[in-house]
């Protein structure tokens, strides 16, 4: 049979900037992607509900319409590529695509991190592939990478950097100087940031990300409601100057760790040493540090958005599924990285008992005796404190920023001793916490 | 049938450093080794020459002895795993496993890189797996991550800290101020470098973990004598300096581009902007930049030696295989990522075709006019000055150095230039070059 006779057709649904950037690669390399394969892949059709824009490139010989059914069961169509994004139509598809035992690519963490469950169960019940490399980290092949390359790693702790418009903004902010809202706007008209960029700003797209990495890393059936999130809106220009001042930078973080059974999963912005690797990822980059019991400390640096970074993995994708495809096989590799018997509701260790080194922003009217009534009731709570930074004089409000390093502490300790604080009559606004992680 | 029914069963030649932590990471991650394949990898049998040496391991229920040949026919042995190293009996040991056609795992990057086209070539015949994971970046899953996670991208360039040992001497002349050899001593104490530590400061092993992952990326049949290589040995504390003084560091890379059909590849002590991650990679770790046409700029690190991390990776490979003979395949993805019919010879980028910025040290006598008489000569071969650093006045020898950055320039043309230069009566020590390498 000759290498055309092989083909293994593709259909895409969603001709979005994700979509777009799938056909180019497609074409683009088409020649590394049969020299590698030993048979092309060949676009057949794509499916989207806007026929009309032109989005500046050459479908070549496939069939465009808005026919997403037919798509999926066009007998030429062997995998489908689903790029529409959201929840309930990306659902409706994927089920379709695996009822018509097609195998499906998708980039979709949030709908993973959902319906991941009900997915690959079907997935496997009609002996069909689900490939989601593209959902998390972009182009960087994080996912496998833990699923395989780290297979024999008890995994212990993960730290993403695994959302690039927050970490765009992040940096800027930390560039200019510049406040949150400043910043954000900017990032919109670059095309960093997203009309609505709720779902990025507030963590809930790395929590989903997290969800899914972190369940494949520990054998966990996780949620996404599972994972404590706090977004960066809350963030100052102050508290990148003292970062700076203490030697971190701030990045929101997911991280998730294994200990005795217990998965610890959360998302916000952390102070991370500026001699860490993670500290020097930059602007819409992503990277994900992996800690495996032989393997030690690893990281995966990359582009984690953009059109031609995304399609990469979507492509490797489809190369995986093709090759299986003209085996015969499919379900290589368990999609979670653990066969489905051993996935594992595992309990969580609850926020209350993190044990970390805090950065705490404290706005008091500037009279004297304030700093040592907050000390105390940090040290009735058994939290001591590492380092203080007074920044000035206050404004006309006559309050002050007091910003405090303290050494590890208990995260419930922490809380209560802040409820007492922040009921102080000088205390004019609620204390700030940002969580410090040193071990990246 | 039982998952123990379904056990895959391993033989394992050489109980060395490396052998003793596969013996560990089986023993110790049975759990979720099995918890991920659906089955257990079984330790059924392990050769070495020396049965008596205590590893402070227990082989379970493996039969141990020095038989080999044995182990390599031994029907329950499914998967055999060469950690012997070196060249012949190596050679032997995996062509007699193919014969037998047993699935072979080896980190043996020397032999690889001179006898690759054989081994692959003969296991492809006989259908059977040769994997080699453990053989670039110790732990990183670097191979796999070229060969599969960037499947669908034109590979531009690799830049990579291959080689653990020099990387730890290169991080410690540069804090200590002190001389290679001194480094060098502490590192074979401290066991980060071997008694005979030649192929390590020479470059040589980094040249051999740079064929086979160049040769990977490009499609090209490379072999370690077409890398161009040079050591760390010439480096002096001055160097370490001086490359602070402009913002770089200095690292031992291996860079290997494809440009116009044509393979660069070289390993070579080099300049890093201090900005870039891979200047951050210190001690004994290494890293691998990746830069594809789709994904952009990616990054793996870990660690690239070490009994576990090495381990790691050797296990993920047994795993890899595993799942492949349980569903009575071989030959999956081909090994050197390229169908063999795709892998073609490509004509190489002679290094006087270079174009770099370089970091010069000239040695010359305290007289007025040498710097004028040097900057003259560099200047009638078309280079030109960026920068210089004169380090004080000389010592008894009245000689003193002096430290050039040229902004970018032919290397066929700097080499004329300081051949002139090194003629001059003035210059009383041969002009040492280093080059510096920016897009990473």
């Amino acid at each position: 049979m000759s290498a055309e006779d092989r083909a293994v057709g593709v259909g895409l649904i969603g001709l979005g900037t994700i979509g777009t950037g799938v056909v180019k690669v497609l074409q683009r390399n088409a020649d590394v992607i049969e020299q590698r394969l030993g048979f092309p892949l060949r676009l057949v059709r794509v499916a989207d509900l806007d026929t009309e824009t032109d989005r500046g490139v050459d479908l070549g010989g496939a069939r465009f319409d808005s026919d997403s059914q037919g798509l999926i069961e066009d007998p030429a169509v062997d995998i489908v590529v689903e790029l529409i994004g959201g929840y309930d139509a990306a659902r409706r598809l994927i089920l379709a695509s695996i009822d018509a035992r097609k195998h499906v690519v998708t980039a979709n963490k949030a709908l993973l991190a959902l319906h991941g469950a009900e997915i690959f169960g079907k997935a496997s019940a009609q002996g069909v592939d689900v490939a989601f490399e593209a959902s998390v980290g972009g182009g960087i092949p994080i996912l496998r990478s833990v699923r395989e390359g780290l297979a024999a790693n008890h995994i212990e702790a993960l730290y993403g950097i695994l959302n690039g418009t927050t970490n765009y903004v992040l940096t800027e902010m930390e560039r200019t100087g510049e406040d949150f809202e400043v910043v954000l706007k900017r990032a919109q008209e670059l095309g960093f940031a997203e009309a609505d960029p709720t779902f990025d700003v507030e963590g809930v797209d790395a929590a989903h990300k997290l969800t899914l990495l972190a369940g494949m890393s520990f054998g966990a059936q996780l949620t996404h409601e599972q994972v404590h999130t706090e977004g960066i809106r809350g963030l100052l220009p102050v508290d990148f100057e003292a970062a700076e001042e203490f030697g971190y930078r701030i990045k929101l973080l997911g991280i998730a760790k294994l200990r005795d059974g217990r998965v610890e999963a959360r998302v916000h912005p952390t102070l991370v040493p500026r001699s860490s690797l993670l500290a020097s990822v930059d602007g819409a980059m992503n990277a994900v540090a992996v800690v495996g019991d032989a393997v030690g400390k690893t990281l995966f640096y990359g582009a984690g958005a953009g059109d031609l970074p995304t399609a990469s993995a979507v492509v490797a994708d489809l190369m995986e599924i093709a090759r299986e495809i003209r085996r015969g096989q499919a379900g290589r590799v368990a999609p979670l990285s653990y066969v489905p018997d051993h996935l594992r509701t595992k309990p969580l260790v609850p926020l209350s008992e993190l044990h970390a080194r805090c950065y705490l922003v404290f706005t008091a009217r500037d009279a004297p005796g304030v700093l040592a009534q907050i000390a105390g009731l940090l040290g009735e709570h058994g939290i001591s404190i590492e380092s203080v930074i007074q920044k000035g004089r206050g404004a006309a409000s006559g309050s002050v920023p007091v910003v405090v390093l303290t050494h590890p502490a208990r995260e419930g300790a922490v809380r209560r001793a802040l409820e007492q604080v922040d009921a102080l009559p000088e205390v004019t606004a609620a204390t700030r916490l940002v969580r410090i992680e040193e071990d990246l």
